[in-house]
């Protein structure tokens, strides 16, 4: 007998035959003899409605009164489902965040948790009921609702499950589990039994976008067994967990992408100490967000600066360059923002030598020009032209086997 | 300056141009120099949505559970509000049932209220801020979301105008006042400058449909000065309170009649001692609820019993009485569901003799048969036929001067 935590995103709740379906799932659990606390969001379609009825009255509402009104949408829904558990027969309590108590600090919007009391859940689980908590919301230390922002209830689940000590927090979704490339793209891409924490941050920060970044990170810090899976159909889904837990370590465990890319480059700038930020500073004023970076000292003494930002930011990063290219002392300002992010990602990089040389091969054997490259200990991301995201993608993945079950290490 | 407590319902925050103007309205208030503290419904039409979603989940859902995802309604109401008075420059704060701690018993979907906490809001109208409640709802000492039923939010003005000591509790609604009757059966109907806390209970439970009978009972416990407005034109409404501040005392308020009626009788019953209970003692088994009763003896040593109940009960009564009629000795059941109450109400009546004779009189000049009589200390109430209903009451409304200004006693 475990204790499971189940999250529901918006999509698995957004109806009520959808929910009742959500109720048979759970209460299968809990016949199998698990303890089972489920976290659900607000029905699709509802944060949106919410949100376009303060608009209407506001461009920019009060936060507060903002946490106290999306906090809503969660509140239906565990209502809802509470109700459907005990349709079927199976005993279920709701409880906000602030009956919880799911501990935030003010930060409206945006909150972080700080702290879970477990005893009111605790108590519920020993009378056999299932308990039904409203993800995305908690409250803070003056009982004002807050929300922790939009995909918060992944967060909810992983605090409550580190929190319970729970043995698994199961994510359900619209994809039954982590893929080794995104499925649209390579059609022979498999579905992962498992991946680390880590990788699994990398890949989300590369674009993939199974689970949310900050949910993963809780996980990997309170070592919570995640597990990724479909709300509508069965299947075992894909487990994120520590090095040391996953049993198969391949060297690759999968190719992330990003399409929404550009860079820009500001040419033949004197190589003096400094230059950098007096680049990345007016970037940085303006609001943008810069990924990679990269700078090349030429044989004159100049240097070119290379870097990449978001390609709704490009027009703005390069207006912001041109402005201060004379004081920089720039020969030019150059840009792309017809260029995506290729990235291969897995533990097994630490341990093995010569990885980027077999993905630069491959890529050159397809005629593929890389135009920038950035490392990190378990990732090589190449920056290419967008005409090529396809090919290169296919390309890696056949060339690093990912289509097979994993090649053991040794 | 005085603090004022302002309800508006579900029709006068219907939409967010609606809500804008009920926060045009508190603003005015404020700006008058008076603290504000504002009570509001769920936008109209939400109570149902949300009804209908429990109910197509479930035929009977779990009150705790329907109080949860009710109470969402007004929750909605008191973010928008108070965004909506931010955003006209007047600082604001929400507060659902539970922040302002509206302590209640535990019984759901209809919970009475036991305490208030005053702190809270008295620190936010200190601060110069309005505050904004969610109507209908409170929390249980376990911390649990109860609801007070349909037409709380009254309730929950009232309570908060008696917690607080507020100068005026103010009702917006969609009729601008108390009238002698209602204004689509005698056009020539006044409106009331003020009217007694019993003689409101009278018209509301005869139905007029202003106010909520629990609320003005509440208000007369605790004395707090209630008035009703209308949400759409400006204009003093009615007040509601006691005896002794209301300036005028008319002889009679007004006319209040109930079209929800039946009658039924029992005849020739043996004139025993127990034949009331005998005959309506399987009338609440069905759980039927009876008015007016009315009993004559005749010369045989035999009785008539007669009652009324309201008219969705007819049937079931009727069936109810021919089933125990044998045991009952009786010689015929009759009954009839085509008859309405028309009731005079004033506390004027208290020190006045020959209202009752006034009423009949002017009744019969007009050929109206009366049916069933019964009196209060502040009303008398006649049962008359249906068809009869409007011309009875433009009758007593011309008989008593209704359409004039109050006559004073003396």
């Amino acid at each position: 007998m475990a204790l499971i935590v189940q999250k529901y995103g918006g999509t698995s709740v957004g109806d009520v035959e959808r929910i009742q379906r959500v109720a048979q799932r759970v209460a299968t659990t809990r016949r199998q003899g698990h303890d089972v606390v489920v976290v659900v969001s607000a029905m699709s379609g509802e944060t949106n409605r919410l949100t376009a009825l303060a608009q209407e009255i506001s461009p920019r509402p009060d936060p507060r009164e903002l946490d106290v009104l999306l906090s809503t949408g969660e509140q239906v829904t565990i209502a809802l489902l509470a109700m459907a558990l005990q349709a079927q027969g199976q005993p279920a309590r709701s409880f906000t965040g602030a009956q919880v108590r799911i501990l935030t600090d003010a930060a409206h919007t945006k909150a972080r948790i700080q702290a879970i009391d477990q005893a009111p859940i605790r108590e519920q689980l020993t009378q056999g009921r299932v308990v039904v908590v409203a993800g995305f919301q908690g409250v803070d230390e003056n009982g004002n609702i807050t929300t922790l922002g939009r995909g918060g209830s992944d967060t909810t689940a992983v605090a409550l499950a580190a929190a319970l000590g729970a043995d698994e927090c199961q994510i359900y979704t619209d994809v039954d589990g982590v893929y080794t490339t995104d499925p649209r793209v390579e059609p022979k891409a498999r579905r992962l039994d498992s991946v680390t924490y880590e990788e699994m941050l990398e890949m989300a920060s590369l674009g993939a976008k199974v689970l949310q970044i900050r949910s993963v990170e809780f996980a990997s810090k309170y070592n919570v067994p995640l597990r990724v899976l479909s709300s509508f159909e069965d299947g075992p889904g894909t487990l994120i967990t520590s090095e040391d837990q996953v049993m198969e370590k391949p060297l690759i465990s999968g190719i992330a992408f990003n399409r929404d890319e550009a860079k820009l480059t500001v040419m033949g700038v004197p190589d003096q100490p400094g230059v950098a930020s007096r680049i990345l500073g007016p970037i940085g004023q303006a609001n943008i967000e810069v990924d990679m970076i990269i700078q090349n000292v030429g044989a004159d003494g100049t240097t070119d600066f290379t870097f990449t930002v978001h390609r709704n930011d490009y027009p703005r990063a390069l207006e912001v360059l041109r402005g201060v290219a004379e004081s920089l002392g720039a020969r030019e300002i150059s840009g792309d923002d017809r260029i995506v992010k290729v990235s291969l990602v897995g533990v097994g990089m630490r341990s093995h030598a010569g990885i980027a040389g077999r993905m630069f091969d491959a890529l050159a054997k397809e005629g593929i020009n890389i135009r920038m490259i950035s490392t990190s200990e378990i990732k090589i991301s190449v920056v290419v032209d967008e005409k090529y995201l396809e090919l290169a993608v296919r390309t890696l993945h056949e060339a690093f086997e990912l289509e097979k079950a994993p090649a053991q290490l040794t």
